[in-house]
This record gives structure tokens, sequence and C-alpha cells, in this order.
């Protein structure tokens, strides 16, 4: 393995606190060194924006902390959720007296953290609601949508929460926005190689080389089924034929897509494969309001990409437009 | 192998088609078809800033292409230079009759094909003047530094001179700006792992499992020494201890620095590093004006990182203060 660290278990510490050097512009610490905060927020009469999740997953989930995004984070250990601790901080963080919108991805301990936190936070007098993303449409059937996980489709939760927050909507409607966004989305993700989480010092799962994983999770979880490596070309086409039909996106539909790698492969190939998507897309009568390209939602140095979809409508398209100012989303 | 392509003799034409149509609210095509242009280019009253280099290396180059950075890029097979005639188009692209800026690296193919390029443009009444980038302290001595390679400082250079034209500069005070910047920086790249070309299916140089090459260039070239891999704070401090005393750097100077990944590394392990290059500098007294942490210029799936430091004066702070928007680079 040929990973730079120092010591294993100080990964996160040591990763949290150059990136809280490197981007003073835009983030500030908390007294809890796993939770981070914009550094304007809270921000007096807006409603707070929180979300969080395992480490790892760079830019996600601390490098969407910004200017009409999220106000504060919980970040845990490599691919496990933050604590309960560590969510009710960043509540106390974001929360103006206005409540939060907590908005994270469906992972056990994730779900049972943030309850427990939201719990506590009511004690203290904050409000919290929840929106739980569940884009990831390979995760399981459609009648077990609540068994699917979030993948990068919390990305565009957060961009369309954090845009109706800053637009000065209550938690209700921020709430709403949100869970009409991630309702909107679907994701798929192709893997081409594993990731090595650096304290255990090989990869935990295995891709063989010159196959891939259709369906893969953001931490290697088991996808749908294990093919020989298609082209560029099939692995769009492969995606789009599983979130196509699923919500299902017809032609009409206006959609924001969202190609995000996976760590190691390089952007030029993502960029690839995002041609044969808009072609597909342009063929069926769907269009692409808008596109991002490039490593997104990462899981450290796995291969494979991810695509996502979300349907819009007049009022996602105004909280896609805003402006935010993020380390890992800047938009003008 | 498991990457992500259609046919490999035509991943640079799809990537760009790909990149086209993803970012078309910042880039355009132009009548040739390894040629981007920002989507304004040219720019009445403005010089024109032209780079150009191999694929393979995203965001570089064509990621560079935007508000206040580069008007318009070649761009060449993977890891090879642009022809001249890409060069040449590139000016065309850019030349709004006031004269084009063409910043690029010192490599053989690119500093002929600019050559060849600049002689034909002048022929057909365009004024360009270069400036090469030859920041990597590490690729030969001080007292060679007309051998020396041009890398990621070549980012700080674009956005000196482009920063410098879009606030009305002349082609000479552009020149003059973006020599000054590049002759303010230095880099060090520090390699973990080999890339791979896709043509070519297996990588084309060697870096032993627990072993670390330093000095290494973007294209694989030899380092200086090839050494057990060290922690990030042992690799922070090797990196340092040969851009430092190379300007040198001394206490009281303002740096911007650039930590990139080489490509498969993991962002988290990025801001390891940077964490330990900020303390250092700090005990030293050089005080950090602004620090890009991230992929800014990567090698294919390299693993490894670039440290790049530029010493500061007003002008150049007044460049880099600048906004930009490019799809590599966006800062408000």
């Amino acid at each position: 393995m040929n990973r730079i660290f120092n010591k294993a278990d100080y990964m996160v510490e040591d990763m949290l606190k150059g990136f809280l050097e490197a981007n003073k512009d835009i983030v500030a610490p908390t007294e809890n060194p796993r939770v981070l905060k914009y550094k304007q927020a809270p921000i007096p009469g807006k409603t707070g924006v929180v979300t969080g999740g395992g480490s790892g997953h760079k830019p996600a989930f601390i490098g969407y902390i910004g200017m009409n995004l999220c106000d504060a984070v919980a970040a845990g250990e490599i691919f496990s959720s933050p604590t309960a601790a560590a969510f009710l901080d960043a509540f106390k963080a974001a929360d103006a007296g206005n409540g939060v919108a907590c908005l994270y991805g469906n992972y056990a301990g994730d779900n049972m953290n943030v309850r427990i936190a939201v719990r506590k936070a009511k004690a203290l007098g904050i409000t919290v609601k929840t929106v739980v993303a569940n884009d990831d449409c390979a995760s399981a059937p459609k009648d077990q949508a609540e068994k699917r996980r979030g993948v990068a489709g919390e990305i565009l939760m957060w961009k369309v929460g954090g845009a109706k927050a800053a637009m000065g909507a209550d938690l209700d409607q921020v709430i709403a926005a949100a869970q009409k966004a991630i309702d909107n989305t679907r994701s798929v993700g192709i893997g081409t190689a594993p990731c090595t989480i650096p304290a255990v010092g090989h990869p935990n799962f295995i891709i063989e080389d010159g196959t891939m994983e259709v369906g893969i999770g953001h931490h290697g979880e088991p996808g749908i089924k294990i093919e020989p490596l298609k082209s560029a070309d099939g692995i769009a086409e492969e995606m789009l034929d599983l979130i196509l039909p699923d919500l299902p996106y017809v032609s009409g539909d206006e959609v924001v897509v969202l190609l995000s790698g996976l760590g190691a492969t390089p952007v030029m190939e993502q960029y690839i494969v995002y041609k044969k998507a808009a072609q597909i897309l342009e063929d069926r009568g769907i269009s692409v309001y808008k596109s991002y390209v490039g490593n997104y939602f990462t899981s450290l140095d796995m291969m494979g990409v991810t695509l996502t979809l979300m349907k819009l409508d007049e009022e996602l398209k105004e909280c896609i437009d805003l402006p935010v100012n993020a380390v890992g989303l800047k938009q003008f």
C-alpha cells in the first residue's frame, strides 16, 4: 500500500486540522473537534442545515459546508457514522433559533445516531427535522425504498435544502424541498477497483481485475451483479438502464446530472462516460438543465463512477441555480 | 487494468466532447477539435492568454479556461505536446488584436511546437510572447534552471497572467507578471504509485510498493531519489527541504501554497500533508496568504502529491485575489 498518512488512528483528526487550516475563509472549528461549521453559522433568521457521515468520501461531507449550503457537518471515522454527540453538536452549531434540517444518508449507524441526537436536541429546545437520502436505486427494490442507501444524490439534496434555507424558507419548507429533491433523485454506482482503508492495509472487498461491480455502494457494499468490464459507453448505458425506469425519467423531463468519480478513476474517464450519458438522455428527450462531472463524492481510492439524476421543477431549478461557495462545490 | 474508456486512440476526442458538453456555461469549441476556448473569447481590448499541454492531467489544462484565466487551450494526446497547429489555432481563438501571452511548461515537444506556432502567428499578424514554466526544482540543479520542468506551478502562472490580462494589462505587462509569478514559484512532487496510460495497459515506470520517488515528474520522469515510504509529516518535510532553500523562501515572506494530488491519492491524505506543511511554514516565519489543496494537476491514476510555493508581492497578491470561474478553479 502506497498511501500517505501518519498514524492510521489519527487520520481523521489530522485531516480535519489540515482542512480547517487550508479553508479558513469558509469553515471554522467548533468545540467538538469532529464538528466543523460555516464560519458565518449560525446565521440569524436562517433555518440551519446540517449533514454528517463517515470520512473518506471527500469532498463529502465537510466540503459541502459553505455559503448557501450546509451550516455544520459532523464527521465520523473512515466509513463510519459520526457519533450522536457529534450530530448534536452540529445541530447546536447550526441553530439560530429557527430549527435545523438534518439531511443525511440512509445507513444504520447514521439513522441511530441522528435519532438520539434529535431527541437530545429537543430536550435543549432545538427543533430538528430530518430527510434521509435513499437515492441508490441499485441497493434495494423500488418497493423497499426505505432500505435504499443514500449516495451522491445527497449532494443535490444539500444543494436544494441549503438554497431553500438561504432564500428564507422555514424549517418545514426546507424539509419539504429537500425531501422533494431526494424523491426526484436516483443514483447508481459501478466499481472497477476496490479501495483500501489505511488502518486495514488491504482492500476489504474484491473487484477482480477486468471486471466491474454494478450497483456497488460507497463503502464497497455489494452491488447487484459482477460483469466483465464494459466500455465507457457500455457503463453509461448500464447505469441509465437502471436509473431511467426507476423514477421513471421520461421524455420532456429536465434533469440535473451528477457524474462523480469514486476516487482513483481519472476525471478524463468520467468525461468520456458523461459524453455517452448526455447522448442517451438527448436521444430519450430528457433535457440536461445542469451537469456536474468530477470527484464530488468519493470512496478513498476506489475506482469507478456514480451517476445521479434529479428531475426538476421550477422550485428545484431555482435552488440549483443559487450560487454556492463551499470547498467542494463552487458555483457563481 | 480497471480503467474506463471506449477506444484508447479516441480517449482525448471523447473526453473533449464530454468536457464541452458538461461545461457549456464556460467553454466553447473552436474549428480545431483539439482547441477549446472560453466562451467569451476573444475578449475585445484584452490581451489573450493561452496555454496547452498533454492530456491526462485534469483539471489541467482545459480546466483552467475561464473568466480571468485562460482564453484558449491546446490539448495534446495523453502525456504528449499539442501540435504546432493546435497552439496556432489557440492563439487565433484568444487574440482580440492585442496579442497573446502563451504561458506553458518546459518540455521539449511543447517548446518546439510553440516556437513553430509563434512564427506562423507572426506571419498572420498575431503577436505572441511566451513564458516557460520551470518550477520543478527537483528536475535540474538551480544553475541549470533552463532544464527544469514546469509542473503544478503553471496554475499559479496562469492565475497571475490571466488576472493581469483581465485587469487591462498589455501583452508586455502580462508577460512580465507571469514571468515574475513563475520565477517566484518552486514545486516538487513525490510519487507513491505509478500511473497507467490506457493505450499501454500497464505502468510505464515502476514505484515499488512501500517506496516513494522524490522529485518525480508529471509523466513519471525520474526523480532524484527513491526511499522507503515516509509518513505524511515526513513527506511534507522532505518536499519543503527541497523547496525552501531553492528560491530561497525566508522568514517574513508571504506565499501561496498549492498542494495537489497526483490523481489517485485520496484528498483526505493531501490535507494531512498540508497540515504539516502549514506548520513548518509557520515555524519558519513564512506566512500563507492563500492555499489550494486538492487535485489541481494530476497524472492519470498516479499516487502521490506535489507541493508548490509562490512568493508574493503586492502585484501578485492582487492577481491571486481576483475571482476566477473555470472548471478547475473557481474563486469568489
